[in-house]
């Protein structure tokens, strides 16, 4: 999917919504487990009910991984119906890779060919070209990891790198990299406050926010600082979404709150745009 | 494995090698490619022919991963086999995971318990609680990137972070970690040089080291600066043994490789010990 694909989505269904399908078999449905594959099972259901409100599914690789072949499996099913069913639909892989070029080579096959994700996460310590091997694919995107949500991106992320923080080291180094119009980065919306600082740098990328819910970010300021011309949002929810229910209409809360969060969305589309 | 038995390996053996499984379907001998499960039948051959002269193996997951559930049980049928037929050897998963803290659990528990690897390399970005969910497991061991053999190490881990550089940083902070006793390093080899400054740092912890051989690094200046009073090195090759020859005798050709490389070693250990 084309950057400009991706923004025509977010005009057409007002909404920037990323949904993480973080999906554990301990907390989906306790019927779903009679199914042949509860893991996809679960998934479709939940994108079914949702794909109208969102722009995006951010399968956790962790989460698939943590049950080998079965989960493997079943990332393989939901990410083919994805791409059957809802071509519409912006795909990522939250993978977290980054490695030396021939295995970064070998990351970038696996999930923008063999499993044809539109995008990826990736980590940035490792450097240029631990990262280039994925800008190199047309019309797939990566995604670098640039300020976290987590307690940890306070350990090296914000700290003096030179003259500047580490996070905006990685957000300007990495607009050197070879393909570097393909990159998009990951930006905690628990620390919104940065994101005026983030835009100085990036004016236009697209950021993949997430927190904004359970890690305690603001969505109005999440849009006031980071929105671009391009809306430049993705913003993700996981855990109160397809968990919002574990009962027999459990697809139907998860709609519920998506819509919220895309009615949300809708009314700083308006406010903003 | 406790590091102690990792250490009375080494001396046991008179070897500190770590073999990298970097199985590739296109590099492996083409006759293979009749067996039902190629990755399996090259591993277990390599294994075999080399399990006496090396005290680990390092299969890089990436490789697993492109070829999907395939990949994934090849890969658990390698660390079974190991398991069962070589307990003395100590298993690396090659991950470079990293993931906030309720995703980096599902990962420990991914390599820690199902798979059951002594040890995973992990990427130290997202910082304290990306890395400690995978200390927490008794007898298992995380291995942080500190400072890589490729050239994107030049990006950011080398620069000036604060007063010191970012591997420095990444070091220091690390052994305040929550069961940091756990740690290991990776410190690549084509930097020798920084090694007397690194052991400064982390005097007594293990470091994993890449790139002997085919990525440029010096066996004999390693150990001058690296080797600590328990040894405290795990020299990583993995091309150049296990691709030493893709005909009929591969797993000789594996063994010699390996043997020159022993060696080596074993008079850089009766040199400094």
């Amino acid at each position: 999917m084309t950057t400009q694909e991706l923004v025509d989505q977010i005009h057409k269904k007002q909404s920037f919504l990323c949904i993480g399908l973080d999906t554990d078999i301990e907390k989906i449905p306790s019927f779903l487990l009679e199914e042949k594959d509860p893991i996809f099972a679960f998934n479709k259901a939940i994108i079914d009910a949702t794909h109208d409100l969102c722009v995006a599914y951010k399968p956790n690789i962790a989460f698939y991984e943590a049950y080998g072949e079965q989960g493997w499996s079943a990332l393989r099913k939901t990410i083919i119906y994805l791409n059957k069913n809802y071509s519409d639909i912006f795909t990522i892989a939250d993978a977290k890779r980054g490695d030396i070029g021939n295995t970064s080579t070998r990351y970038a096959k696996a999930f923008f060919e063999d499993l044809n994700f539109d995008s990826i996460t990736i980590a940035p310590y490792m450097g240029r070209d631990s990262v280039e091997p994925f800008l190199q694919f047309k019309n797939k995107h990566t995604i670098l990891l640039a300020l976290t949500s987590n307690d940890g991106a306070f350990d090296f992320q914000t700290k003096k790198f030179e003259d500047k923080e580490l996070y905006k080291e990685v957000l300007s180094v990495s607009t050197t990299y070879e393909g570097a119009e393909n990159l998009m980065y990951v930006v905690g919306a628990t620390k919104a406050e940065y994101l005026k600082e983030i835009r100085e740098i990036v004016p236009n990328s697209f950021l993949l926010v997430p927190g904004v819910g359970a890690q305690g970010g603001n969505l109005k300021d999440v849009c006031e600082y980071g929105m671009s011309k391009n809306i430049g949002l993705l913003i993700n929810s996981s855990r109160e979404i397809i968990y919002a229910s574990d009962q027999e209409g459990f697809s139907n809360a998860a709609r519920t709150k998506a819509k919220e969060l895309q009615q949300a969305m809708k009314k700083e589309l308006e406010r903003l745009h």
